[in-house]
């Protein structure tokens, strides 16, 4: 397996938290659609042949996510799927988005947009206690599914709750199990780039039935339009299609494709315990080298760690072939730790740590 | 010029008004991002390698526009500039949108979308006069720079009305001259995979600080955030950043830098004089041939002619080797002339025609 990725032959990459270990197969899959895109022009054939793609793509993270394609939108990014769920509901004052103390900025931008243009209040509770924090005003609550920050993952009493969840999937899909039917999430917003080792641009929004029907998609074209010649009175597609991003081109979503494609051909199931049994593992080295593990339970395959200069670390780390990074405004590192991750890696790692 | 242009030596390729001819140094420059990318991995040089394409290609298409860099957003297409205005205006009911009877489903897309969720009314006239059909309730004209369907070009009278002007660009920018001053518009919504013939899901908003200001801005990440560590208080870019498509990747963004440069080194006015010509002259022997060539005056380099039965003749042509479009809905072929076209390609689209 790691022969198929060419960085892993160079560094220890403990960075897929960011953006992932690029295979071979997928680059070249990119290079051959740009090669026939210039070779044969783009007409007919080649829009046919980005429709293809697509479906193909769609399918592939609708497996993986374990519902239907037609609940599955393509986006550019997971920031992009949390807007459009937020901006859609148009919230207004009176109502009240619920989310946790440890977001990312993908979602708290998002959620400053409907503070900003809609009034929404958002209130922020610690993560454990969100489910039991919905008050009579709350419409949705956004988190994580997995903290960016410490890699735990979200409260399982989020299945339960009366009001729309919608899950910030960064740092969970590709990573660890994601079927959204045992999440119980009205929406989950995931990225391509990341644990699924496609190219930047890539990503997915899963949304039940119900929720897809009260939003509303201001972004049309040709992409999302069930019947793009019926004017102003066009429709958008009944199903997820709906909330596509209007263009992604054929080089994109075929790297993606090779990229899923490789990983796929281990068992998600597998990848998924490897990468689990490493990160463990890892985990329990750095304690005994004195460092602090963050987030005791509920761990997934981010590592977050203690440092005591994590930018000058970071840096000393990277001169020593080992690619990581910091948390702004923590005292820490984190590692992301991926099936494609050996001992090796981890044993590079714990060699380049200051003490 | 034409040898860096693949597809030249195998097609007579007349189709730049749906996706340009992909230059041979396009594709190489994104084959050389995604090998590094796989040989070094995606840490903290990728993403400043990437905020300096994004640099270069903002320069580049602002330089062509006319406009400051800062009133340039990269966007994935014309469509997304389109509805990032339309949208970002929050219009309800009782306002108005002016346009024509001659659009394109990318922006009637976006104007469905003010319709249905914002209940403003919609307005379409025919082009000719929509400069003096300002009423009371307009609060916006938006409509094609050069129509996709004639090719006509949009009247000069636009440029003093009174309430701002949107174009929709997606047949101007990179065919004929597109100095935003001179337009007079507000805003201009541009693709870069058609005359720019670089790759899909690339594009320009352009919009003048007034208008900007106006804009609700409801999609927010990395790439927009002025300071994504403030959380919910985070604010957007000033500039025209602010706007920016989320997440558009290095391959992509350097594929089209380097088919801009590709243009460019020939010189902006000699490409256009050399298309202008190519397609009048295409236009008179046309005309020659029996064919009515559709649009009469302001004609640009799409030349709509009728034909007696557009699907079968675009089948029967694109077996001759050459590539063009009907128009759905009107009994019409439309060929795209380039600067990149010569007499060879004309001639082998005339000799293909049924008589």
């Amino acid at each position: 397996m790691r022969a198929q990725f060419p960085v892993l032959s160079r560094v220890a990459y403990l960075n897929a938290g960011t953006d992932g270990p690029l295979p071979a197969a997928a680059i070249q899959a990119a290079a051959e659609e740009l090669a026939r895109e210039a070779e044969e022009g783009r007409t007919l054939a080649h829009f046919e042949r980005r429709g293809e793609l697509n479906k193909g793509l769609r399918g592939a993270y609708a497996s993986l996510l374990g519902c239907a394609p037609g609940d599955l939108a393509l986006t550019t990014c997971t920031s992009e799927g949390l807007s459009l769920v937020i901006d859609g509901l148009r919230l207004g004052s009176g109502d009240e988005i619920l989310t946790s103390e440890e977001e990312h900025p993908g979602l708290l931008g998002a959620l400053s947009a409907a503070r900003e243009v809609g009034g929404v209040a958002i209130r922020a509770v610690p993560w454990s206690v969100l489910a039991s924090a919905v008050g009579p005003h709350t419409r949705l609550i956004a988190c994580s599914h997995v903290s960016w920050m410490t890699g735990s993952v979200a409260p399982a009493a989020l299945a339960e709750v009366s009001v729309p969840v919608l899950l910030d999937g960064a740092q969970g899909v590709g990573a660890i199990p994601t079927d959204v039917r045992a999440l119980g999430c009205a929406a989950y917003a995931g990225p391509g780039q990341k644990w699924l080792c496609g190219p930047d641009g890539t990503g997915m929004l899963y949304t039940t039935p119900e929720l897809r029907e009260r939003l509303a998609v201001t972004r049309r074209g040709y992409a999302n339009l069930a019947d793009p010649s019926t004017g102003v009175d066009a429709s958008l597609h009944e199903d997820a299609r709906r909330l596509d991003t209007l263009s992604q081109n054929a080089e994109t979503v075929a790297c993606a494709l090779a990229a899923f494609g490789v990983l796929e051909r281990f068992g998600w199931p597998a990848l998924h315990e490897r990468a689990r049994l490493l990160a463990a593992q890892f985990a329990e080295q750095l304690a005994a080298r004195g460092r602090e593990v963050v987030g005791g339970h509920a761990r997934s395959t981010l590592i977050s760690f203690s440092s005591p200069d994590p930018l000058a670390e970071r840096e000393r780390l990277a001169e020593h072939g080992v690619a990581l990074r910091d948390i702004p405004g923590r005292p820490w590192l984190r590692a992301s730790v991926g099936a494609w991750n050996d001992e090796g890696d981890l044993e590079r790692l714990l060699d380049g740590l200051s003490s």
